[in-house]
């Protein structure tokens, strides 16, 4: 079953790929107009949904998830499939023209990766948020959600079915799986999908990728780093640092690990300043403890950092602080502890920016500014994919790009390699670049 | 041993990926100055080899390949250091700018993947090309080779490390690994290792792809098919099947598969005709050996296609020949059997050609030219690491772009999110991309 799913989003993915970006349009604003047309019906599945999750006593987060009718989040959700429908096509854009020989010419064109695996829990909005996604950018996506969501995402995928019906695209472009079992076998099918796109907790990302020879699109952890230099601007330390922890402390751009040059040792309380005021809790190395006790900093924010503090995801208002002798160790720790996700260096002195921007390998490396800008809409992608900490295909916040990659198409009249050197023949290659703005494919 | 070798690969790349061209072109001349100064000893250990090889009657063809002192193969093999090391840097190359406020910009910058794992068998010129590739584009990595290579790769690894050793590239960037136990437990360090490149056999990369989480960049199967659509200028096609499938069978781009389009049933015999002339073996569907039966074709060139020969890498005179309805079905039968490599059309209509070029889901569409130009080479890239049948990262011949990735780079004045809309502040972004000449990082 899950291998049919598979071959036949494959299969409907190569038609996909061929529709121009007005009958992808369209197909956006039928999905669009049809989950219009039945909000009321789908926000009475979703309180199914809440009920359900109650009875199962599930976290009051969750259930805030699950929540389809909150605030302006359904208008949001559709708003959202117009937004995605008015971005610029991804599709067929010529990224290099290459003259090989007379009547012999290269062109790299972009197209979509194929077949995604999209797994979701708890979050009924990922339904019309990837269907669009995966419309606009010419890629077949197969559904999976947790059982959480289950009465929302049977009527919202039939209506997304239908919707589609009325339009080219093909009815397995867009495929949702509910039962909880296929999620296996979806993850064995790597000869048809392309790419997984996890979306939800750490575990289910960890899980995830613990299971698949697909690549996956995401991240497990988000330990972002600042380290405060020697020549940071304290006040400008004290404001980012209670920014990047306490802006959205569950946000995976969330600061987790505050590092300081330990020149700074009698600077601390400033530079800590924003944290305290805000409620953070500092988990301190022993040397900046001792100087911390001798503070008017409140004892109950501080506490001893404990072995793996240094490489936790605290996803609240905690936040582990150690002393570093200079920029070098700085980058050496984060090299180390960091998930490769977003880090900052607070400094006026140049160099040390040059070498904390050059040195740590990781997806953001920011130079006073917080962490907290790492996001796809605050990067100006007009859409989010997810955040990669992958180190191939797409790094940081993912937009369209990410779903994208391309094709060699190669333009003869009748050329056959033998006639050049290196196969046999006597013909050298030219090699010219062409202006690509010339070229009418 | 293994994770302690990519440990240390991952520590040294952070710092290879900070050195300045200039110091990684040194890198590169010292490594062809001590392969060339120690000619003689290397052609020693390699007749060592080549004897061993013959003890245990490996095959011609693969003691060919040990060969390094076999014509200029190993004069060919320190030029190609000299020439990658002039290649364009890639690293640090700028490719986005974009202004989200008032001082504070988005860069995008490449950088390298970190570290790679290179495997390969019975090509120790493999050992020069890949230390050279690493090297260049700032990548730290582990080479892992065959034994039948043990004494040839012995010295070399030797000699790469002492002239490495008087320059600034960190010891570890470039480790080679001996024993043949330690392949799986490399494979195992995805924690450390960011791309695996097998070089050789197609069983070699099977067995790589099936053992690793990691990302393999490469391909294990190469089945190319060419289209003779109604619309084909028969002498052209006649040409093209005879370089794409003789002019180096045993290349991965070498044609596998010929479909010609029913109406041209009476024409069979003109497009194969370059084919028979050069003595391949038509391994042909029921319908076209009976057309074939009444032509002047030689019996013996005729054999009947057996199961599994549409889904075959023959790497030998013999194609899979049959007849397809049209240009659609044509597109269909190689998106099922084909393996993702290259495919070609032959015809003079440009809407079926348009088709065929959109449709078929391979990394190299190719119109009216022989599937043979499919080289990184031939592309004019300079360098080939592989050719990729991925759909993520890198696709078709891979030059050394395929070993990069990016950073986002973010410099501000202090600036936080809270301040912006959507984080809780009043703030608009700005996002307007800044001329790319005009940056000065």
């Amino acid at each position: 079953m899950a291998e049919q799913v598979a071959k036949n989003a494959r299969i409907a993915s190569t038609v996909l790929k061929t529709l121009s970006n007005e009958e992808r349009i369209i197909a956006l604003k039928a999905v669009h107009d049809g989950l219009l047309k039945a909000k009321l019906d789908i926000f009475e599945a979703n309180v199914k949904d809440m009920q359900a999750a109650k009875e199962n006593n599930l976290s009051s987060a969750l259930i805030g998830r699950l929540d389809l009718s909150k605030g302006d989040k359904f208008d949001v959700m559709l708003q959202g499939i117009l937004d995605v429908a008015d971005l610029e096509d991804p599709v067929g854009k010529l990224t290099l023209a290459r003259q090989l020989d007379q009547g012999l010419n290269l062109y790299r064109v972009t197209a979509p990766v194929g077949v995604l695996l999209v797994i979701f829990e708890a979050r009924p909005e990922v339904i019309a948020n990837i269907s669009a996604l995966a419309i606009k950018s010419g890629n077949a996506a197969i559904l999976k959600c947790g059982k959480e969501c289950f009465h929302t995402f049977t009527i919202m995928s039939k209506i997304v079915s239908e919707s589609l019906a009325a339009t080219v695209v093909p009815k397995d472009a867009v495929q949702m799986i509910g039962s909880r079992e296929d999620v296996a076998a979806l993850l064995d099918q790597d000869k048809y999908i392309d790419l997984v796109i996890p979306r939800g907790s750490r575990e289910l990302v960890r899980s995830i990728k613990e299971n698949t020879k697909i690549p996956v699109l995401g991240h497990a952890d988000g330990i972002c780093s600042i380290y405060v230099d020697k020549d940071a601007d304290l006040a400008m330390a004290s404001r980012i640092l209670a920014d990047a922890k306490t802006n959205y402390p569950s946000g995976c751009n969330a600061a987790e690990t505050l590092l300081i040059h330990e020149s700074l040792k009698d600077q601390v309380p400033q530079i800590v300043k924003g944290l305290i005021d805000a409620g953070v809790v500092l988990h301190a190395s022993e040397s900046v403890a001792e100087v911390l006790a001798a503070s008017l900093i409140p004892a109950a924010q501080v506490v001893p950092a404990i072995e793996g503090d240094f490489d936790k995801e605290f996803l609240s208002f905690d936040i582990a602080v150690g002393f570093t002798k200079d920029v070098n160790s700085a980058i050496q720790h984060i090299n180390t502890h960091g998930s490769k996700h977003t880090d900052v260096i607070i400094t006026d002195n140049k160099d040390a920016a040059d070498k904390f921007l050059k040195s740590v390998d990781t997806a953001g490396v920011y130079w006073n500014c917080s962490s907290r800008f790492a996001d796809g809409f605050r990067y100006g992608f007009g859409t989010e994919v997810g955040i990669s900490t992958n180190k191939i295909h797409s790094r940081g916040p993912v937009g369209l790009e990410g779903l994208m990659i391309y094709q060699y198409q190669l333009r003869g009249e009748g050329n056959i390699a033998g006639d050049y050197l290196g196969a046999g023949g006597k013909k050298a290659f030219i090699h010219k670049d062409i202006e690509l703005s010339s070229v009418q494919l």
